[in-house]
Order: C-alpha cells, then sequence, then structure tokens
C-alpha cells in the first residue's frame, strides 16, 4: 500500500457494490490523478467471506463490521447494503467515528437523513448520497449547490424506472398491468415481490430526499401520498392517448400556500411535455424555480454503473477534500412549513366510471360533481357494452381538492346507476 | 453594514447585472440563512455612474475598477461585462488581489480559462463560471464534480438559444433563414448583428469549455470546426423531415482515437433522439459517460434571471467556503490530447445537389463518392424544375471523414451536369 492513499472501506457487496468496485479498479489511475493520492479499498463487508468477489483479495473481505471501526486507515466509508437496518446503525456508528460516509440508501436517506447528517456535522465528516435518487443522474449536487439560489417551487419526477419500463410498455402496446408486470420480471427490471416499485414506496423515498433538499424542509416519506399502478389498464392508456396524455408514475413535491404537497401517483401528462417523453428505464426530474424556470435531468436511474457514477463522484469528492485539508461547509439549514394533507392537494382529475347504458345518467354524475364545486372539461362515452347495457364514460375536470374529488366519488358510487368506478388519476398542469 | 456580511462587487451592471441585483434583493434573507451571513453588494463597476440603477444606491456605483481593489472587505467579485477586454485583465487583477471570481464570461474562460485558473490556484482563490454555458442549465458544476468518475466519450449539446429558436421557427412553418432571423431579431432573441450566433462563434466558446472540463484537456476554440447556419433553406427541413431527421446546431466534441474531435455544425438529429425535441431558446447539454451511460441536462439557456441563478450559485458556493474557512480544492489536471482536425472527423453526411435531369447523373455522383470510399445510404430524387431541366437530389451517406467528403465535393462540383452543391451537413449518429 501506498503511504499515502485514502483508505475506503464498502458496506455490502451486491450487484451495485460489484459495479463500484470495477469502477474502482478501472479508473484507479484518473482517479488518482484527480484526487492526488490513490484510493485504496481496505475492507469490503460481506456476509459470506468464503465467496470469491471479482477484483477484491480474499483478505479483504470482512464479515465483522467492526474491523471496518478498527482500521485507522479507513477515511470513507461506502454504505452499498440497502434496507433500513443495520444500513441506518452502521452509517452512524461511522459518522460518529470521524469517517465520511457516501451511501446509495434511499431509505435510510428518507427516514433517517436529517439525523444523520446533523452526526455528521457534529463529527465535522461528510455523508454524501447522489446516488440514493436517480442513479448516475446528477440531482442531489445540483440541488444543493446549483440551485441554491433559487425559491424552489417544485419538484416533478419520474424517479423509478421499473414502473416507467411497465407503463412506457402498457402504452407503446396496449397491453394490461399483468403482462407489463410479467414482462419487467422477465427481464429483471422488477423484482419478484415488486410491490415496492409498484406501489409507489420507492418513490416517495426519493421524492422526501428531494422535497427536502429543494424546499429546505424536513419531510417523511410518510408524508408522501401514494397510488400505485396496480389499477391501470390497458384502456387508461387508450383513453389517455385520445385526449392527448400519456401516464406516467409522477413524484410530485409543490410548494402550496407556505406548505409542501408531495404525492406519488399515476398522472395523466400531455404528450408534448417534456417527461412524457421520457421512457422506458429512463429517470428524469424536473425542478422548477424563481430564477432559473424549469430545468430538467435525465438520464439512466439504476443500474450498478450508474450508480457507481454517483456513488464515486461522492468518493472523489470528498477524498478531494481530504486532501485539501477541507472541512465540510455548514448543512443548509431547514425550515419548518406544514405538509398538506391528500385532501387538500388540488389537481384535474381523469375519472373512469362504467354505467348503466340509459338516459339521465351524466346529468346525475355531473349534479354531484358540480354540487361539489368540481368543473367538468371534458366527456367522452368510449365504450358500450350491448349484452350487459353498460357504457364507459371518461371524465375530465378542472382543479379540484382531494377531498372534493373523494366526496364525489363516494356519492357516484352510491348512485343505481353507477356500476363501477374504474379509475381516478390526477392529471397534470 | 452588518459586521460580518460577505462583500461582494460586480463588474458591469447590463441585463444579465440587473437580474443578479433583482435577484440578491429578492433572496437576501434566504441567502443569508443559506451562508450564515448576509451578502453585501459593495461595489458596482459601470461606465456611466450618473445613470441610476434599480436597487442599487447611487454611492454603490463606481466607474474606476481600482476602487474594488481598494476595498478590502470585498471579498467577492462578479464579472458581467463580457467580452474578452478588459474583462480578462479585470478578472485576473481580482484573482491576483486575493478574492474569489464568479463570472458568467463565455469568451473569457473558453480562450483564458486555464491560464485564469492557474491564477486563482496560486492565489488560493476561486474562479467559478457555471453562468458561462447553459445559462442557468447545471453544467459546469456537474461536469466538475458529479460525473468526474467517468470517463466522459461525448459531449452534444444544444447551447445557443437563438440558433434554436430559428432552426425551430424553420422546421415548424417552413420559413427561409432570412424570415426567422428577421423574426428572432423582431422578439429580441437575435442581435441586430447576429454573426456570433448564426456563424457558432457564441457555440464554439461554450463547447471549448464543455470539452476542457468532460476531457480534462486545454482545448481553444479555434480548435472547434465551425459552419454556421445561414445556408440552411426551407427545403432543407422539408428533405430532412422526409428521412426522419430534423436539423439542430450541434455542438459536438468527442474523444475519437486518443484526441478530441469538437464542432459546431448543423446537423441532422433523429426526430426521436432526445435532443431533436429540445425546442425554442431551450439549451441541452448531453454527456456520455463511460458509467453513467447518457445523461441529459435541459433547459433556459439564456435569459438575466435564469443566468443570475447560475452566478448566484456560484457566489453562494464560495461564500459559504468563506464562512466555513474552507480552502479551494486543487484543481483537476489537464492532459496532453491531440485535436483532430476537420478533415478527420468522421460522420455521415447530407448532400443537396442540383443536377441536370438527365440519364446517368447519379451513377456520375455515386462513381465520385465510392472512388473516395463513400458508401451512399439513401438517395431522394425531390424535385424536377421542368423549364430549367435539372432536378434536386438529396443524398445521405454513411460515415466518412470530412477529408473525403470534400475530396468529393470538389469532384462532384467539377462534373458538367452538376448545377450546384447545395447544402451539406453532417448527419449525428
Amino acid at each position: 500500500m501506498p503511504l499515502d492513499a485514502v483508505g475506503v472501506a464498502m458496506l455490502g457487496a451486491g450487484n451495485v457494490g460489484a459495479g463500484v468496485i470495477a469502477a474502482l479498479r478501472a479508473g484507479h489511475e484518473r482517479y488518482a490523478v484527480h484526487i492526488g493520492r490513490p484510493l485504496l479499498l481496505r475492507r469490503v463487508l460481506v456476509r459470506d467471506t468464503a465467496r470469491a468477489r471479482d477484483g477484491v483479495e480474499a483478505s479483504v473481505l470482512t464479515s465483522h463490521f467492526e474491523d471496518i471501526l478498527a482500521d485507522p486507515a479507513i477515511e470513507v466509508v461506502i454504505e452499498l447494503m440497502g434496507g433500513e437496518h443495520p444500513a441506518r446503525e452502521y452509517i452512524e456508528a461511522v459518522l460518529a467515528s470521524g469517517r465520511h460516509v457516501v451511501t446509495a440508501n434511499k431509505e435510510v436517506m428518507a427516514k433517517h437523513g436529517a439525523a444523520l447528517l446533523a452526526v455528521a456535522a457534529a463529527h465535522n465528516v461528510r455523508l454524501l448520497y447522489e446516488a440514493a435518487v436517480g442513479g448516475g443522474i446528477p440531482i442531489i449536487s445540483p440541488l444543493s449547490r446549483d440551485l441554491l439560489a433559487n425559491d424552489v417551487t417544485a419538484v416533478t419526477a419520474i424517479i423509478n424506472g421499473t414502473t416507467n419500463y411497465m407503463l412506457t410498455g402498457m402504452s407503446q402496446t396496449g397491453t394490461d398491468y399483468a403482462v407489463a408486470l410479467a414482462e419487467a420480471q422477465r427481464l429483471g427490471y422488477a423484482e419478484p415481490d415488486p410491490t415496492a416499485d409498484v406501489e409507489g414506496t420507492d418513490a416517495s423515498y426519493k421524492l422526501a430526499i428531494l422535497c427536502g433538499l429543494a424546499f429546505h424542509v424536513a419531510i417523511s416519506p410518510d408524508d408522501v401520498a401514494k397510488q400505485g399502478i396496480t389499477r391501470l389498464a390497458a384502456r387508461d392508456f387508450k383513453y389517455a392517448d385520445a385526449l392527448g396524455y400519456t401516464i406516467k408514475l409522477l413524484a410530485t413535491g409543490r410548494l402550496v400556500d407556505g406548505g409542501v404537497v408531495a404525492s406519488v401517483q399515476p398522472t395523466l401528462i400531455a404528450k408534448d411535455e417534456p417527461l412524457a417523453k421520457v421512457d422506458g428505464v429512463l429517470n428524469a426530474i424536473q425542478i422548477e424555480g424563481d430564477l432559473v424556470g424549469r430545468v430538467q435531468f435525465q438520464g439512466r436511474g439504476a443500474g450498478p454503473a450508474p450508480t457507481a457514477s454517483a456513488v464515486l463522484a461522492d468518493v472523489l469528492d470528498v477524498a478531494r477534500d481530504i486532501v485539501a485539508g477541507r472541512r465540510p461547509a455548514e448543512a443548509v439549514e431547514h425550515r419548518k412549513l406544514p405538509i398538506h394533507p391528500p385532501g387538500m392537494h388540488r389537481s384535474r382529475y381523469y375519472m373512469r366510471v362504467t354505467v348503466q347504458d340509459q338516459p339521465g345518467v351524466l346529468a346525475a354524475i355531473a349534479g354531484i360533481l358540480g354540487g361539489q364545486a368540481i368543473s367538468i372539461a371534458s366527456v367522452l362515452q368510449v365504450e358500450t357494452d350491448d349484452d350487459a347495457r353498460t357504457a364507459e364514460l371518461v371524465i375530465t375536470t378542472h382543479h379540484a381538492t382531494g377531498a372534493a374529488r373523494d366526496a364525489a366519488l363516494a356519492e357516484i358510487r352510491a348512485l343505481d346507476v353507477v356500476v363501477e368506478v374504474g379509475n381516478v388519476l390526477a392529471m397534470a398542469g
């Protein structure tokens, strides 16, 4: 070992870890030039030290977290275990030991980021997490630094590649949800248990992180209103298309009336909007600020190599600080803002309702919407089932609150002539 | 003045300067929270101190550069004069006096960036220039930090809003160059003398800066091969459209055979490419790296408010460093790489040629192209002028060098049956 190497340890060596190890080896000489000293991977924490890992000497592997804290030459620890526990505890212990941490852990940062950043500040070290959102797309650092002069008013993002791949397929090929899921699972884009992706949990973690940085507030993933994509049907895409829209799982955070509105939900978005064109596993994050207007960041949101790009950017940054003897800057302070409950969110809506094919039905539904002060923007009677004597109505509305929408839907469901409320989706804009 | 304010001076107070002053006033309290100390604008260098400026007390105005160097409380100087001289000399003097500089000056940074960054390093201060490329779009900082782990192999960008506005208009409305220029001038998007925009000079400055950061090389704007948009005709857009393309003024830098290829030229780009959808005054920069794949940054590339967003991001960053007592990190070192001359650039090409409408013409042209080892990809005989007995051929080719293209064009021009070589454009991909 060269005496002056920057010692690095890694917690976890799964797919992303293997990507980081490969990138560290491939870029070793360049990184040494950028930093002024080489990086040296001194320890990798794994469950099974008997299993060989490409590019890692067996002596580097350990199954004991304490080995990492015990090595004084380790200055930076990369956390790639994923999941809440024991990652949170390990990160805290590493920070408290006076070492810098680079993590890709969206769940830990969403749930415990503020507390862990305080631990880092207290110990005069850095906690960096560019890889936690958007894979290789630079977004944490741009929000933290490059857009800091702005009063950011909105974050609108496609930040789950699995669901975007599925929704793109449903939109382009007219397949139903189950088919799209099976295809995504076959290709390895979706997990055998896809819940965290398709119910919006993964995106809610990322959105909570983005909102915290964009609005300088503490926001928990529990504050994010979630609607999954599991109820989307092929005909929702067909109707959306006829209206000039496509459907994306949008993660949206906005400053409204001095508070924060945050949601992850399948949303109709006009086809000519930049985010409507973000297809397949791509991610994109759009930030709206008072000075900059709208800026959009786009790229591959997952995968070992893109994630390694973000992880190693953080490692290089902190290593350059170590070499230059730079202390961490103070964290930007959070402010206290109320988080608005979903009932206060305002949106336009798409409503698909199966009704009995008889006179007066539309009048009854329109009356209920009007009673909740919800204006109708368009009505499409799209399909009739002659045998069942039913028809499908697609209604789009102007802006209304979630509470008004829910009250109207309860009344609509109670109508004798309504067979089923098929799907109710938000519309962007 | 609060004793602990961070003293700022500004050189120049034109449109962008007014935008920065307005943003400084509007964001004053937030910025003080972010920095930990307020910013105080102590001096503004202008030509005419008699003319009042919104939001600036008359006593702050000066027409003497020396006043700024003479004020020890000024720690950060924002240069917004534009142009090469005296901006370069002023920046150097400010850096040499031990003060940080934030500049939006693409010309100075493209021509003298390396030398000025060395001056900054020698005096242990920072020279920041996020606003020099892409207006408010974060790109300098992402390239310098967030993508640093990558071996960047290509930069592809739309970085001149004036020409993108004109080309979008020509594409969408079928107007000719002169009409598009007049419209852009009427709206204030194009200068009365549009040369720097329409000939690609402005874009070549920005590309030189981007290539320097992306490839870690010193590259001069003179190393950028330039082709303007002045010869584009409405029918080039019509033919491009028929082929599935649109035309953009693309700034492209690539690592090829251990050297750098850099060009600014109107380029046919397939309609489904993300950059093809960047319309109007928007800018977009696509970076391709070995780890991250392709990431794209998009937004408004000019205007007082977006530029102020970038300028103030740099000011906040350096002010936070001042407050934290952080020293500048070492600059990332440049390497020596050859810059390939335009003749060595390889591209596909679009060629529009007016020929006499008689047998054997295509065979003659195809023979010449074949003789230069240029493969034809498609041929379209698009218009015939029965009176003149001429026809227009649109030929697209596979990849060939600029040298082979030029040699073939010289032979084609010399053919008796060729009336005119109308336009020859690069094709992306």
